[in-house]
């Protein structure tokens, strides 16, 4: 892709109400514009970043038998009434009739009608287990929306949810689903935590957390450093350095988390009060147990760029990364580095994603975009392009030397 | 996938609302289910064949220099107040208010917030033209919801915005995106056509409609089938058989039509109402000139299937099928058949998307669900097994023949 085409408005400052790292640069990147507060637009660069992290995660679940669909995001109000959550949720919720005055809500989350489409189906034990999941924007009026993705109140979620006949299907489902998201945010260049949660406005019995650690985020954890096992609530009270109450050998770290993912055991909770049951099998009428999975996309795209930034540059994990590879011409009104440059650009873009800087700007301006927009592997056609070599960054390592023309490829890897 | 884990919840029945052939079909099929009036959950298959769409629509503005980004479903009034649209905007727009009392719409269409997103960095000619687009859920309050997919309250788009110095540049992008849209829906399986439409709420200069041919929909069009050209406004008031009124040797045909696209020359519309100016090569402040471009992507999965489908089957278009190869052993409780099917599932499947029907049903059950389901490729492992020979079917051509195991794969083309 040529970088004159691409929209990526990289700015000099950051907006003054950008407190965190990540979002100051990903406002300065061009990867994030604000519409209203808590409202934003994703630019081309985070789009086909967070394009990327949507096809991971397709390809783990679709792997282990889940099936995607999508849900609507308005939903009625006779649904929530139904689990009871109409009169339970509070300001968070959005709401809104339509021109016949029927109330309707805006999804913060999607149990009431993934049971509603589920319900009738389900009327026998042959039917179970089930895994359906969807990536789909959803809505919550947070009182005081803040670190930009972090705390949004239009967001982009992947949510998945599964049928079972008895807690132990669910249980042996649950782990499946714990290893697949480990297995997602590693694919995504993430060191993630799992820590148990409380189950808030969603219910159920039990629940766990996907925390990043970082600097910045809403949650401190607690967790021990020998057995690993970490957790706000049993914790609570005890503080860095105390002896673990969990193993005989561990000290108390604390650390501020971002959390990434929310599972549930949500058990019987939705299917006792809409009325989800199938026939057992000696025909007895039994309610289905469900779980929960919750993955905040936009969430876990900050999270990326939070943990892989500096003040003034980021570098992207190879599978998330927007583009693999950036070829830079210093003088595009130089006919021969030009044509230099479009030949590796095609040659390279054969087998990776590559953006070519063919913007008249001069080398600073460029240096400092492509600092920020942070491609991973660099190709600079300079000076030296007179004797056949063009200036090679692995911005991983931060080697720079000069390679060969043809050699380039060499110095990519997967 | 095996489909005793695929949420394909088939009905003897079509829902009484459903008036249309593709209604019937696509709840009959399991494709979709409705939450609300004109409000559906895609059901697995519907969200496969979905995403299919959605890459081929990618994969064509990909290569057309157009990039993708994703803008905010929620709306903050004062936008709208920008461009007037707030007042103008009928019934038809959701409208909100958050806990803070401020008010909001839900976004049926986007040339407030593209504009908003745009105009600070379009501050040069250098900067033109761009071109943006993203795939994404949309709401309009329908009076009178119906047809399913065809006129939802909620529904995806992709929609489109280019910007340009002048309107030669936007004349020039029309065509290119026009021949694009012709592009991907041949590739998508549907015969569209290209008729003027008048520019209603969207506003502009000039618009055109690209129209699925179809016994239902919600157009009339009217077209010379001599010289192809058609439209609603210019041919008013002419009828069937008529004398085409731009050609010497034509005649009129009617037909009702799907509207899937529909795209328009904005101008400087917007522009001049939002202050997005840039300056041009002599430093004068000017208009940004812009085009736009919607396509229904839910629409267009209803249209595909009433193109596609009788009233008990369909055959999906190759590159839109949720599957491309059915396989269907009759006993599943035999361990030889079963074992074959399992290893034609494993072969066929390094290659193509491949269903196989693992259920414990009857084989009437069994190929009426099939003939809705509508997967291309067919592999029937039934009695001929003991002379290694399997039942397979071409269901674009409705061949049937029985072929070696071995040699199932050089029948089944892309």
């Amino acid at each position: 892709m040529k970088q004159s085409l691409l929209f990526a408005p990289t700015l000099k400052e950051a907006p003054k109400d950008a407190d965190v790292k990540s979002h100051k640069l990903m406002a300065r990147a061009g990867l994030i514009k604000q519409t209203a507060a808590g409202i934003y637009t994703y630019l081309p660069l985070a789009r086909r970043a967070m394009n990327h992290i949507e096809r991971i995660i397709r390809e783990e679940l679709d792997q282990r038998d889940c099936s995607e669909l999508l849900m609507p995001a308005l939903q009625p109000r006779d649904l929530w009434e139904e689990s009871g959550r109409w009169g339970e949720y509070g300001p968070e919720l959005f709401r809104l009739k339509d021109r016949k005055d029927r109330d309707f809500c805006l999804g913060p989350t999607h149990e009431e009608v993934i049971t509603q489409v589920t319900r009738d189906y389900i009327n026998t034990y042959k039917k179970l287990p089930l895994a359906l999941y969807q990536i789909q924007t959803k809505f919550r009026d947070e009182l005081r929306p803040r670190f930009a993705l972090m705390r949004g109140r239009e967001f982009i979620m992947k949510d998945l949810y599964t049928f079972h006949t008895d807690d132990q299907d669910l249980d042996l489902w649950y782990d499946k689903i714990m290893k697949a998201y480990t297995v997602m945010f590693e694919r995504m260049g993430l060191q993630t935590k799992i820590v148990s949660s409380d189950t808030g406005q969603i219910g159920g019995k039990e629940a766990d957390e996907f925390m990043v650690m970082s600097e910045v985020g809403e949650d401190t954890i607690s967790y021990c450093d020998t057995c690993q096992y970490g957790a706000n609530q049993e914790f609570s009270g005890l503080h860095e350095k105390d002896p673990c109450p969990k193993c005989d050998s561990g000290t108390i770290k604390e650390a501020k988390g971002i959390e990434v993912g929310n599972i549930f055991k949500l058990g019987t909770k939705y299917s006792e009060s809409m009325n989800a049951y199938y026939n057992d099998k000696d025909g007895q009428k039994t309610p289905v147990v469900m779980g929960c999975y919750g993955l905040g996309i936009s969430r876990t795209l900050m999270a990326v760029v939070e943990q892989n930034s500096q003040e003034h540059a980021m570098v992207w994990p190879k599978e998330v990364a927007p583009f693999y590879v950036h070829v830079i011409p210093l003088k595009t009104n130089q006919e021969e580095d030009m044509a230099a440059a479009q030949s590796i650009y095609k040659t390279l873009n054969q087998q990776y994603d590559v953006l070519i800087d063919d913007r008249d700007e001069r080398p600073g301006i460029k240096f400092k975009d492509a600092d920020l927009i942070g491609i991973p592997y660099r190709v600079v056609i300079g000076k030296d392009l007179k004797d056949g070599l063009v200036e090679f960054t692995n911005r991983y390592t931060g080697e720079k030397k000069l390679v060969k023309v043809a050699e380039i490829s060499q110095h990519i890897h997967r």
